[in-house]
């Protein structure tokens, strides 16, 4: 070879003369897209599939006692430390379909299609998430459901007010469906809030699924290999499940906290949505306790997609580890 | 209401009347997913769009030198601590289309049809992901390749040897081009694998591009809104970039660090891929530094999909905070 006329090749002036050619053509710009990718995510746990299925993401003003027992200058200092916008929140929303090889399982339901229209889309998204993952509702054998909150439970009803997923039987937490239909706890809400999720619960079990529940009891398979897990204080018969295959194990939280760069690392912190915040706050240090020594993998509703992670010890707190997303199955 | 009544029907002995209507019909199981989401990614930034894009990941068994100056026994000790399996190595690659406003921008184009076929699609995915992100390489307008390695620079050819962006004009670093197109380095070559480097390299930008390329120099925009930014050590020529528009940034480091767990973690670990180790980690230490003054958002093409977040100081090295994924633009 050459070599001084391979150098030349190499200089500047050569590139000078190349083609370049962008500026061939005079061709528009391509649109900014508008739409983002499909937000779900699959992963074996074992023998069994989780599907992480994003419902959407609602951001809305930081309120003032987001956090009951911290200031909102505090909550600031988090989302500011945690690279989050501050005086906003942003609450993520991850329902999952579990293929256990033997039952197509769904646990929990996003907010439903009443959120979708009067988001614009931005929460509500189960369903077309679930339809891009290429999962039918109609195939659908389970929906377990962990507590009666409304982006749990609005899901299990279509726009037109029948049952979203037609040939599944709904499982319930016994503790929870005797709270939500007892009038004489309905009776006793004090605040709107409260008042507003008995009505609209009664909507769902009541009006739209007829009762056509099947309560489950903690300590016991839902579903082969799909233990349920007494996690109480969230809502009074709030559930979290250990999903087994062999010897590889998931827990999947549900609301044991919400976003966990607060509430992960702040678990002292009392989010006003937790119906009783101390019983919250004790079963969250134990539940996370228990994940830092075992070093299980968890898969949190309120945790941003794909949801799921480990939890190390950090300082008075604990640290969500995302799971690193793995682009093949 | 009936109070006795509703609670009756609240016990468990009425839910044993409700229809099973899982058990109703016998239908399969339903199979097990063989897929993965299709692995897209979009944020804007200002008025630009970033598209990460995943080119696949590959394990492969922990090579004793994978750090040169860390003993296999420190390497599994991180790998454990960052919740991944010992003894085995998981590389990611996220090359990224920008849409500018004005152009549609490819940096890097993964490892390539050859490496497709050869992981049986594990790795070389970035032309399905991004016809799944609904991207046409002929509406690109630019590839700007950030060094010369095949898992950068080798999608740059289809599988039958023609240009995969036939529109686009490729801009390569100067320093980048005239080291490997210089046949005294590639005489100097010590190591089979930096040989065959050298080898590569003209198969792809003599053979196949036919040295149609246009060198760009550092401490300019590539393309407007671009800044390309010198950060060599990892190879003579490396570039890293920033991204503006109007006052929103990204700092795109392409090979700065390979995975965050481990050299992020620990920025004073010497990565076997590594050109000049020791200049590799001053310019770590100072882009990394700059991160966490900055709090600029960074892309890693190394980091796992969607590859990109924020950087707090963690000791005596640095920590990688995943930005959350947004279910919608």
């Amino acid at each position: 070879m050459n070599l001084s006329r391979r150098q030349a090749l190499a200089g500047a002036a050569a590139f000078a003369a190349a083609p370049l050619f962008a500026a061939k053509t005079a061709r528009a710009a391509a649109p900014l897209a508008d739409k983002q990718a499909p937000s779900f995510y699959r992963y074996n746990v074992g023998d069994a599939q989780v599907n992480a299925i994003s419902d959407g993401a609602n951001t809305f003003p930081l309120p003032d006692t987001l956090v009951l027992n911290a200031k909102k200058d505090e909550v600031n200092a988090a989302l500011e430390k945690a690279f989050m916008p501050k005086d906003k929140m942003t609450i993520h929303f991850a329902p999952l379909v579990i293929n256990t090889g033997g039952k197509l399982v769904v646990i929990d339901t996003g907010n439903g299609p009443g959120a979708f229209a009067a988001s614009k889309g931005k929460v509500g998204q189960f369903a077309t998430n679930m339809a891009a993952a290429g999962i039918d509702p109609k195939a659908v054998d389970m929906v377990v459901i962990s507590h009666f909150h409304g982006d749990h439970v609005n899901g299990l009803l279509a726009a037109d007010g029948s049952l979203a997923f037609p040939n599944a039987e709904v499982l319930v937490p016994a503790a929870e469906w005797k709270y939500w239909m007892d009038d004489g706890e309905m009776s006793k809400a004090a605040s709107e809030r409260m008042k507003g999720l008995f009505v609209s619960n009664r909507k769902v079990f009541v009006d739209g699924l007829k009762k056509k529940v099947t309560p489950y009891e903690w300590g016991k398979d839902v579903v082969p290999g799909l233990l349920a897990v007494e996690s109480v204080g969230h809502t009074p018969g709030h559930t979290s499940y250990v999903l087994s295959s062999g010897s590889d194990k998931l827990f999947i939280q549900s609301d044991v906290t919400n976003h966990p760069s607060l509430f992960v690392t702040n678990p002292g912190w009392h989010l006003m949505f937790d119906q009783d915040p101390a019983q919250a706050e004790t079963t969250r240090r134990k539940v996370y306790d228990m994940l830092v020594a075992d070093r299980m993998r968890v898969q949190g509703f309120h945790y941003p997609f794909p949801a799921n992670g480990f939890v190390e010890k950090d300082g008075n707190g604990y640290r969500l580890v995302p799971a690193p997303w793995s682009p093949a199955i």
